[in-house]
Parts: C-alpha cells; structure tokens; sequence
C-alpha cells in the first residue's frame, strides 16, 4: 500500500487579520459568504498577503487540487493500492475515501473544501467521503503507522524514483510531497522522514512530482501488465 | 523530440445557437463579456448543452488546463524536447512557445484562452506565446511532419508504455491524446496514426495519459539520470 501524504499544503481559510482587507472582502461578497469562510487564494487576495507572515508558501488550493486530481484518476487508486491524506500549512488532516469523485472544476472544489471547513465531513450524513480534523503531521503518522516515510525534496539526498521505490513494495510505504508553490519544508517535518530524497534537479510541481511516484509504484507493482492482461 | 497533442480538446467558444440560452447569457454578463466571447464551459452551461450535437465530448476546458499543466511544468519541456500542440473539437489549433507560464487559476486560464480566440495570439505584440489557428489536424501533421505518430485509445492494441515508446526515441515522435471527457477519437483522426495503443484497460484522464507518456519518455531516454548527475 502506498500512502501518499501532501504537507503543508498551501490550503487555509481567511486568517482574521485579512477579513476587513477590501480584496478579500470583495470575493467573499461576491461567493456570498463571510470573508471568515472562504479559503486563502492568491489569486484573489494578493494584495491582502503582501504582510502575511510565511505568505510564500500560503493560499494556493490549485495546487492541491491539480495534485488530488492526478492521484485519484490513476489505476493504483482504481486497485485501492493507494490512499491519500492532506495536511495543510494551518495543521489540519484532510482523509478522503479513495472512491471520492473530486470535482474537477476550480470554482466547486474550492466550495467543497469551504463546506467541509465549515461541516468537518461531507456528507454530514451517510458514509464519509471526505473528513477534516485538527492535528499535525504527527497525528497522520499516528494514524498511517507507515514502515517507511519518504520525503521528496529538492535539497534531498540525489536518487532515480524506480530505485527508491523498488525497495520498499511489500511495506506499509508513506510518501510526503509539499503542497505549497516556494521553498522548503519546514525543518521539523522532516524528522518524521527515513529518507530525503531529490528526483530532479529543479524543483518540481507537487502534481508532477506525485504522478510520477504513483506510476513509478505501479511499474515496480507489475501493476500495467496485470491490468492489460485482465482482458 | 516528442510532440505531444491534445486532439479534440473539448474547447471552443460557445456557438450561436446558445447565445441567448439563460445559462450562457448569466455567464457572460457575470464576466462582462457578449456570449460569443465566452468559452463553453459545462460547468456553467449544462442546462444549454442538453440539445447540442456531440455534447458528450464539448464544453471542458478544465480537461485542456489540466493536461497542459501536467506538461509544460516536466522535466523533458525544460530541456526542450518536449512540443505541445493542441487540436481542438472545432478545429482550431493553439501552438505554445515551451517558454510559456501558464495560469494554475482556472478562470485565469479561461480568460487567457478567450483573449487567444479574440486577438489570434499572446500577447499581439513581442515574441508569440500562444498562437491559435484554424485549420484540421491534418495541418498539424503538415506543420509537425512525424516520422511515427502513435494514437492512445483505450480501443487501441493492449501495450505497456515503456514498449511503445523504447523504439521511438531517435524519430521524430507524434502522440495523440485525446483531450475530451466521454467517447472515442472521432475516426477519421486515427487514419493519421501509425499505431493506436491501450495502456490501461479502463480510460484514463488526458493528464494522467500525458504525464506517464513524458515520464516514459524521460525514462527511456535516461533523462532523470542526466539531470541528476549535472549536479
């Protein structure tokens, strides 16, 4: 089983200090909602960031969704050899249930993850498809138990993704891919990593970054012949 | 050099026999355009597109922004031997400068698209980034000229990517993807191919298909252990 984890990812609701900010008012006007209950996103709120501490790495939700959408659609996820978890910049847990069909418009995802801020789990009622909870990555390694956390970053130690992977198949594997648009993990994330690795020799997109893993995991699987030959 | 199109991308403005559907008039006052300048967008406009002809495979951008992205952002573009072309459901064609940063934001990319369908080409004036023209993918096969085009079609001849790709490598390289949400290549388009290839035995989304086609090809070529080693 492969755990594929994105940190910090660059995903928050509107920090109060910005909430009387013209721009966020005026998109949070515009949605119909309280400036307090619409996600932190760049792309609107520039202007408003400029004096966010560690705005860098803060208020992009696209990446997050171009790199859920590239994880959910592929055959490791259709096998249910793949489960994926967010943590978010702020220490929130997102869980998924692999069956979820992610909206693939910006707009509605953005609205999905504003309604599960808002509720904790959508749907309120029936079987859970997507859950948020409080906690840091610690609490994720908790709940994961992996045997094994790889950490995938420029600074990392140089490796081909097929030989970092290939040893570690028939393990309770945990992969960690930054969710966010500059810089670095934060240094005590790292701790929770066995190994530190670097695929390229530039930084890579976290979409990119995971859809390589998940392919490079299901040639190492054998998974493409299996699933050809099932015909 | 491998170039890669998306062929049939559900792209198009809308046409005229939705310009005056409620749905499509909504939109485009929202934007402050007239409905002939809008791009058709499921999303907004599923009501208007009950009675369109071939609705089943028009009015997703977001399949196009995806797949670019899990393109332009790839190892093998920043070393420039990757092409991207697209070939739209209507037949235009859009070439890129591989230089090209495009928006990640959704309603950015469509407002970059929708200006490319006004103007011709990004910016009018300066080095060309986006140009769009009319013209069939057979003017693509002109422009282009392919030693091997190889078609990816889930009604394609089982294959593991890796083999299709391996003996490829030194030509002039053409892969068809489709980039629409439902259905087949329409058949007149896989006259042009060579090959035509199923490397999974469900469909799969246009960017995941791209994004293992790259990967493959970066693979093949050793790509990942040039860059490595130049550090």
């Amino acid at each position: 089983m492969l755990h594929l984890t994105f940190v910090e990812s660059a995903l928050e609701r509107v920090p109060p200090s910005l909430w009387n900010h013209p721009s966020v008012v005026k998109k949070a006007r515009q949605v119909g909602k309280h400036p307090s209950k619409i996600l932190l996103d760049r792309t609107y709120h520039h202007r408003a960031m400029l004096k966010l501490p560690n705005a860098a790495k803060r208020g992009r939700p696209d990446i997050l969704h171009f790199s859920l959408l590239a994880a959910f659609g592929t055959p490791l996820n259709k096998e249910c050899l793949l489960k994926t978890y967010v943590h978010t910049v702020d220490d929130h847990l997102i869980h998924f249930n692999p069956v979820v069909r992610l909206p693939k418009n910006y707009n509605r995802f953005v609205g999905l993850i504003e309604q599960l801020y808002e509720q904790g789990k959508i749907p309120v009622k029936g079987p859970t498809l997507l859950k948020l909870e409080q906690g840091g990555f610690q609490k994720l390694i908790e709940d994961i138990q992996p045997s094994y956390v790889i950490a995938f970053s420029r600074g990392g130690r140089p490796k081909l993704l097929q030989e970092v992977l290939d040893c570690h198949l028939d393990e309770n594997l945990m992969v960690m891919v930054g969710a966010f648009p500059h810089k670095h993990f934060s240094k005590g994330l790292l701790e929770f990593a066995d190994d530190v690795v670097s695929i390229d020799i530039e930084s890579l997109e976290a979409w990119i970054v995971a859809s390589r893993i998940i392919f490079s995991y299901e040639r190492a699987l054998g998974l493409p012949e299996k699933r050809l030959n099932k015909r």
